[in-house]
């Protein structure tokens, strides 16, 4: 059956854009798989916890497995496609590594910083806390940019999985620290004008058709 | 061959118990697979970043793949037994959300909240910090808490690589916190009772038979 993924109608301003079904919507693009969209209301989460116990979007449905968490999604898609992972042991488990690192050696960081610059901005302690935050941020954007050097991706000439990923955490890294590894920010750059991603983050932008729930200042 | 898995022979005390290896060594125990360790030295990680390009452990090499992150390495030792995840695609996809769930949904707010509790502990920003940072964290377990119910594992009656992920995400949350919803306190007393898991944890304590290396106060 056509995949059902989740998303919102509303979500505010800063986070359009970044909302994880993109990254779904996009592997989906890549494996040339149709899905549609469902609906998930802030007002009224109850019976969609079912599906997303933490009631976030995306979940995932293709008639063969339902799930949840959006590394996991773009696996199961990985797996259902030859276009985001090799099928030899090896190639898999290099691209699963990349995945795992881009949700946790990577997305770590980024959410202390993220709490820091976005969440808690402007509050008096986020200035005590910067400097530990932006060395660990660097540290892991240096050793990445080591690794990766001057291939095109991270598991050398071809689009995976990983740079998926990647690319959708590291888009949300301040430009100006991005900007520090430039191998890095052309890579973010390199998979981000693919028309897939184009695409996914079109279709995302045009789903925003709600209003603020109840209650939203 | 028999499987490498890194490890360091010294790290501090409060982080002893606690490294990454570890989850490695519990999911080789429980699929029954033998392996060795290789000492990684802090103070000349030069080489081993070919392996492992944070300079972390565990690095991993089976023979037929090498790879890093722990995550991405309990995925394929999972793959390579039947002990640790269903084998039909619906199973698969639920163990590899969970995995993910821990790495990411779980571990996020987890390390925003030891960056507080562990690495700054006492720096006066930290108390600024404190209450989102808690807010963030209760309610992700209360949202897990009511998922679990009275099921012993995440996904019902068997234990997989999902709950090995998730117990050793668990086990760091400050014990008074995690208190707070029972039936999670409960569950990771389940999964780290194991004996796999203490037969893991010994190895690992057994191996910090080095020396801080030269500069560490």
């Amino acid at each position: 059956m056509t995949a059902v993924v989740s998303h919102y109608s509303w979500v505010p301003p800063f986070a359009q854009g970044r909302v994880r079904d993109l990254r779904v919507r996009w592997a989906l693009e890549e494996a040339g798989l149709p899905y549609r969209t469902e609906t998930v209301l802030h007002e009224d989460k109850t019976a969609y916890r079912a599906k997303q116990p933490f009631g976030q979007v995306p979940a995932y449905d293709d008639g063969e497995v339902a799930m949840f968490e959006s590394g996991a999604i773009v696996l199961r898609i990985a797996e259902r496609s030859d276009a985001l992972m090799p099928r030899d042991p090896a190639g898999r488990a290099r691209v699963q590594t990349w995945m795992f690192c881009a949700l946790n050696t990577m997305e770590m960081p980024l959410a202390l910083l993220t709490e820091i610059n976005v969440f808690s901005a402007g509050q008096a302690w986020t200035e005590g806390a910067r400097p530990r935050a932006e060395g660990w941020m660097r540290q892991r954007l240096a050793e990445l940019s080591a690794r990766l050097g001057d291939n095109p991706y991270l598991d050398g000439d071809r689009f995976t999985a990983g740079d998926l990923l990647m690319a959708d955490v590291l888009r949300n890294v301040p430009e100006d620290m991005l900007a520090e590894q430039p191998n890095l920010a052309a890579y973010v750059a390199r998979c981000t004008s693919r028309p897939t991603f184009q695409k996914a983050m079109a279709a995302q932008m045009a789903g925003f058709t709600g209003s603020p729930p109840p209650g939203w200042a």
